[in-house]
């Protein structure tokens, strides 16, 4: 998937930006601002390279995406927050994917355990000592035990970053809303192969689930923690 | 919220319809078929007066998605296939609802176990044996006990209908996707107060996790169970 | 079950008590201590009628784990510590409790929401702001929306008291432990109809998911919280 | 913790045999049958060198449990129906174990990913489309895909094999029924290093969560599927 043409990381301003539909939502009483807790980890959604590599079969650059998420990892490591990385595998029988999974969406049998799709690409430099997470399906809390170490480690507040926008980072963020948890989305760190796709889900995740706010933003706010 | 954004009618058909993004979900291993599996049940979620009375601040006019869901209330009735309805309802203290949710979506405050605006529409007529749960979060399935009904029942495949599209009924599918059940989309029978979310999530939903399908071609469907 | 089991008097002591096997659990590497975390809730188990009152199918005389339970109350409102009640309770066609449940726990069916049976006990004075709970099954974070409430009111150590250890109490405290949450089971304020059980599960639930203490040492604890 | 005294499969009579008792949890509306649903998957349960071997600091003498399983898993593979194996692994790092279960249970910190102690003991000879689960908790369901793989399999009914009894079978036989499944727990195929462990565990089982048989009967049964 070479050729998806649009930028997928700038705000075109059309979802989040028109502001007479951001303005039926309020009055609806959507929108809200979740705001930060007190303690936030970060998650690293599916930079792996059957995301993130354009000569993949799903992927797409995502170079700007990851370069933000580099400067986040920067931050969170310096400071000792916690940090999680995601990725998605299956047994090469493919035998603990279901029918469904691999019925919607094939390009899951290529997520091969120990494959090279499978892999989170080399800038992120994941430590040791930072969980790797293989997901089942597109939440990073769903048949993980990631809620269990966010509890562990007191935290109360997730930065997601990552792909796909549409899919895996909206289930996390769906997630995280509905354990109680603080959802911070830095709109330059997440992307989407589909820039419309994208920009709808930018929206709802903004007035349903988490705040959606610039990297500048979020990078001044983790100063103060 | 009783003026329904018209705004979007220029969107109309550009997501599922729009033939160019389509194919490219498709080539990159989006968007294959789940079809259906061996016993359907019918969820009814979330036709309560706080979405479907226009006069409600959160409300909308929903008739033609009533009038769809009551036809098919009639087909599983008569067939005798489990059918489950949702609502969202809380403590009047409201302690029993998330900071997180309280900020962000500050209509949840409205909706008071026993109040009016949880209350189902009439013209679902439900019936007593018919199961009315009362979901936390947008998926009927989070914080409920369905999935354990499901299985009791031996249901493998969930029509989803009701609203909305972009929150409740996403979500609910990205569950039914994530339990290896096959979810079905009739896409009459479910509504959101937001044209471009309800034509985007249509198109994320039958790309990742069900199949969003013509009323028409369910009740045939229907009809050989 | 008016007539609450003696025949395992034999046994008391046998579980926490003996100290061989207890020394076997330790070299194998059971029983280590999770100790307090920084926020305790209280949770108050299934104290309704059908298991307290002694003339009901299920119920055994539970007056001293109530006025355990009353003690602990009146603690954790003095210091404005969250609280959260349970019961169980299902719709009067009793079409949300599964197959399963029916035929292994028929004395579930009188568990009608609403009924006396499902009731708390009045000793407990449940007042408005505490959230009463009901869940399908012995855990109270099963199909429930503990959890995200507990993360919302950022606790991380939960009190588990009421009945029965080796059902509800056992189930609430594996959850607690596989959530990554400290559990603390104070002895005097759980019971159970079977003394056997009630040691068994004492014994299985400190070496494995919690520390039971002494009523005495949680006080304590809690005077300084 | 070689020198573990008795024998851990051979069921004395204790608690499922007392009349008295078991008479006392029926008259209570426990006990009942959950019977076979119509698809049996067999799951095995945590047999790996931590475990199973005696020279392991948790393991016991585990040979006439395995040899049971062995026998079970014959059949199921001869009539190819679906077959879990679990096991624990973590991250070298243990940043993926919870702070209280390393507080807890300090065993846990030498399952390691890969190391000795989380590989399956070979008589089992799993073959490469029996998948492979890794669970971080003591049931089979929590923090894995489990649940998700059985209904796509269209499976209601497990038959849950393996150690320890009153550890990860109990765990998982409450998980089991929970979702709606039918437990079947044949006796001589599960173990515990501590036989009164095993005995309380299995009459809590068979009173409250699934239905607990002699191989001889289980194998009968399958006969018939």
């Amino acid at each position: 998937m070479t050729s998806e043409p649009e930028a997928t990381t700038e705000l075109d301003g059309h979802y989040l930006g028109n502001e007479r539909l951001g303005a039926q939502y309020t009055s609806a009483g959507f929108g809200g601002r979740v705001g930060w807790g007190e303690r936030p980890a970060l998650l690293v959604i599916d930079l792996a390279y059957a995301w993130a590599d354009p000569e993949d079969q799903m992927g797409s650059d995502l170079s700007p995406v990851i370069a933000s998420v580099v400067r986040l990892l920067e931050v969170f490591r310096s400071k000792d927050l916690p940090r999680f990385f995601t990725t998605m595998a299956y047994d090469p029988s493919l035998r603990d994917l279901t029918k469904v999974a691999r019925a919607k969406t094939p390009h899951l049998k290529q997520m091969v355990r120990g494959s090279r799709p499978v892999q989170l690409v080399p800038e992120l430099r994941r430590r040791a000592d930072e969980p790797l997470l293989e997901k089942p399906g597109p939440s990073a809390f769903w048949g993980t035990n990631l809620a269990a170490l966010l509890s562990s480690y007191r935290v109360d507040t997730v930065v997601i970053t990552g792909c796909s926008t549409s899919g895996c980072i909206r289930g996390t963020a769906e997630s995280a809303f509905n354990r109680g948890l603080h959802a911070i989305v830095p709109a330059e760190a997440i992307g989407d192969r589909s820039n419309s796709a994208h920009q709808a889900s930018l929206f709802d995740i903004d007035n349903r689930y988490g705040d959606v706010l610039p990297m500048e933003t979020v990078l001044n706010e983790l100063e103060r923690v």
